[in-house]
């Protein structure tokens, strides 16, 4: 680990400084391998893909695991748009001249070396090598053991277009070991790393997190809340929620708790039930709710601290946005929220009440993601405050450094 | 602690949204009370030196806690200036419409919680109190415990600039227990402190960021080099050195390690070593340095990762641009670098190839400051390049959350 470390830092030096023709060389390259290595990347997966139906893995893990061509066309595509994307490396701003005469600006740098620890989706692989390299960083991977085959083909086509773009190869390594002290080193090689991201499940990133000695970028849960003010209009309401829980069920930007203004409850609700009940949406409710529809299973307090991720939505009726907000901000992972108002005043308050890291005014907490935000792509989201917060794009892999012009000024 | 921690957490909610009218008063109010009270600040505040003295304390440490008359105008003038500046809280900036008709913004938004520790300089505790109200957060202090008098007492007088102002108490609190645990408890309150700030030693500084569980704004040491390239201008290069040196000797931006390009080390060194002479500076040479510059001492590899803060420089002569990047990027601390040349590629290269905070062209290393830099104020300077880099002012003490306005999207 200490050597892939101490390569990976040798390497950022080089690709700090490599030209954006390089970069995107590397890029262009590498969607053109994908595209002409589909049946063997199929074929390569399917050892992985076979060997998680042995240990008896579920569906929806082996559906993330597994490669069609359709996935690779995908990845190959989004390798070509991170091409297009600007490249920020090297861009200066905020230049300004001082009254001692020097002038100051900051100027765009990579971070260094990104550790990048994820499960199943070996889609990630290439996604997170691009964005790397793209923001002038190292990228040390560390993938799920379940997917160690496709991931070390993936690794070999990964160098072959390094070395067509002359970038070092050092600058993406995938570890090849399967075991776990490999991550516990990794994420204590302050010398070499600059930021670890993980990406997985609750218990992963809270484990990483703890014991990490490198900041973190992670990404918690989305316990994603919709407010349905007292001056909503009730069909963009209903349309808003539907689409926010029903869209897709497991995604993080999906809705998992509503929070109703006691005025609209009597209107909103039947409307909202009847949907939900056509797509086997259960709710569970407070106590008030519980009024309006009385067939619901009570909400326990713990259900309003639940990300679901399925067929099941909480559900809370305030008397006030300021209730509304409080119970949010108390409530909340600090991921996505969303008012429903045509209040501009309320629609305000909200956006500056509410702390986190997308809030959203008439519209689905679903288009909290990178593309939807124009990023071009996302390594993640955040629902840190520091460094980066929501989806994290290519700035988010970034930092700035003061540059200094003078002629020969001194400190008096 | 955990007390003190929770209604930090609880005033920040509401420091986040308070008006810039309201933060003035506060910083206006203190400036104020401040200049009102000096007789007594400066006789509590002996308590504080006299038993520095009982201690045998050295001079330069008892010369940090003392206030005087001029201390104290100074904390009010830098209050004043602080309230000059744009508050940037709920600025909103890169507003786009995008394809699916949401429009994207960010906006600036308080961390949180600040966590600051500092060894004995007092003046800390007013400055890191204001520069947090600016920015919309809330503040513990922790302040070296020799210092204790002294800050109970402007503890005082900022609890009652917060009440004039209708800010809550804890927005600003002082741990009063001089007990080391308090420090251990804080750097693991990852419940209610967003940010630690730490500001003394490099040992309290590895300490901390060893030991902490939230994220660490940390400044190292500054090991700042100048590089005299082939096509310097030998009397820019001579009074540039000169006053990156022996400005001030103890400061994190002065000059500790010279390197020299070969083609001008006999005409450079013996006019440098002139001056240093007659200043008593101390030149710590390689072997090749020696050759121009018979009598002074040998250079171990020591000697060049060394922050020596008192009268003594390293100096190494290399033979290319290329040569002194290296040298540099190895044993810097990655504070801060100038070159002095005027070769317009050889600048170049050296801003885009060296990677620290600040990176010079033609002038003096001890420029890397947070008020020459117009940032107004500096909490501290970071060595770090995650969040934020070099001098950190309001802005490093915020994040950016993301505002989308819809008018009825849903995500298809």
């Amino acid at each position: 680990m200490e050597e892939i470390g101490a390569s990976a830092k040798q390497a950022s030096a080089k690709i700090a400084t490599a030209t954006s023709d390089q970069k995107n060389i590397f890029l262009e390259k590498l969607a053109e391998i994908l595209i002409n290595h589909t049946d063997d990347i199929i074929s390569i997966n399917k050892k992985d893909v076979d060997n998680a139906i042995t240990i008896n893995a579920d569906d929806a893990f082996i559906d993330r695991l597994t490669f069609s061509h359709a996935n690779i066309n995908l990845m190959a595509d989004g390798l070509m748009k991170v091409a297009k994307l600007n490249d920020l490396i090297g861009q200066t701003s905020n230049k300004k001249r001082m009254p001692s005469g020097i002038e100051v600006a900051q100027m765009r740098v990579p971070l260094g070396v990104i550790g990048m620890i994820y499960e199943s989706r070996p889609n990630v692989t290439i996604d997170a090598a691009a964005l790397a390299i793209k923001s002038g960083n190292s990228i040390i991977l560390r993938g799920g053991s379940e997917s160690i085959h496709t991931n070390k083909y993936l690794a070999l086509l990964i160098r072959e277009s390094l070395n067509i773009a002359n970038l070092p190869e050092a600058s993406v390594q995938i570890i090849e070991t399967t075991d776990r002290s490999a991550v516990t080193e990794m994420i204590r090689l302050i010398k070499f790393i600059d930021v670890i991201i993980p990406r997985g499940g609750k218990s992963l990133i809270q484990k990483i997190t703890n014991e990490a000695k490198i900041p973190v970028i992670k990404h918690l849960d989305g316990n994603c809340h919709i407010y349905i003010d007292e001056y909503a209009n009730i069909e963009q309401a209903v349309s808003i929620t539907d689409n926010a829980k029903t869209q897709r069920l497991g995604t993080c930007n999906t809705l998992e708790s509503l929070v109703v203004n006691s005025k609209n409850a009597a209107i909103f609700l039947p409307k909202l039930k009847k949907i939900f009940d056509d797509k086997s949406i259960e709710i569970r409710g407070c106590e008030r709710t519980k009024e309006h529809l009385p067939s619901i299973i009570s909400a326990k307090d713990q259900d309003f601290y639940e990300e679901y991720l399925g067929p099941i939505i909480s559900c809370k009726i305030v008397d006030s946005i300021e209730e509304a907000i409080q119970h949010i901000n108390k409530y909340s992972s600090s991921h996505t929220e969303s008012i429903i108002t045509e209040n501009n005043d309320n629609a305000v308050k909200f956006i500056r009440e509410i702390d986190s890291s997308s809030v959203m005014i008439n519209t689905s907490t679903r288009f909290a993601d990178g593309f939807e935000y124009g990023l071009g792509a996302e390594i993640g989201i955040s629902t840190d405050k520091f460094h980066a917060r929501g989806p994290v794009g290519l700035e988010g892999l970034t930092s700035l450094k003061y540059v200094v012009f003078g002629s020969g000024q001194i400190r008096t």
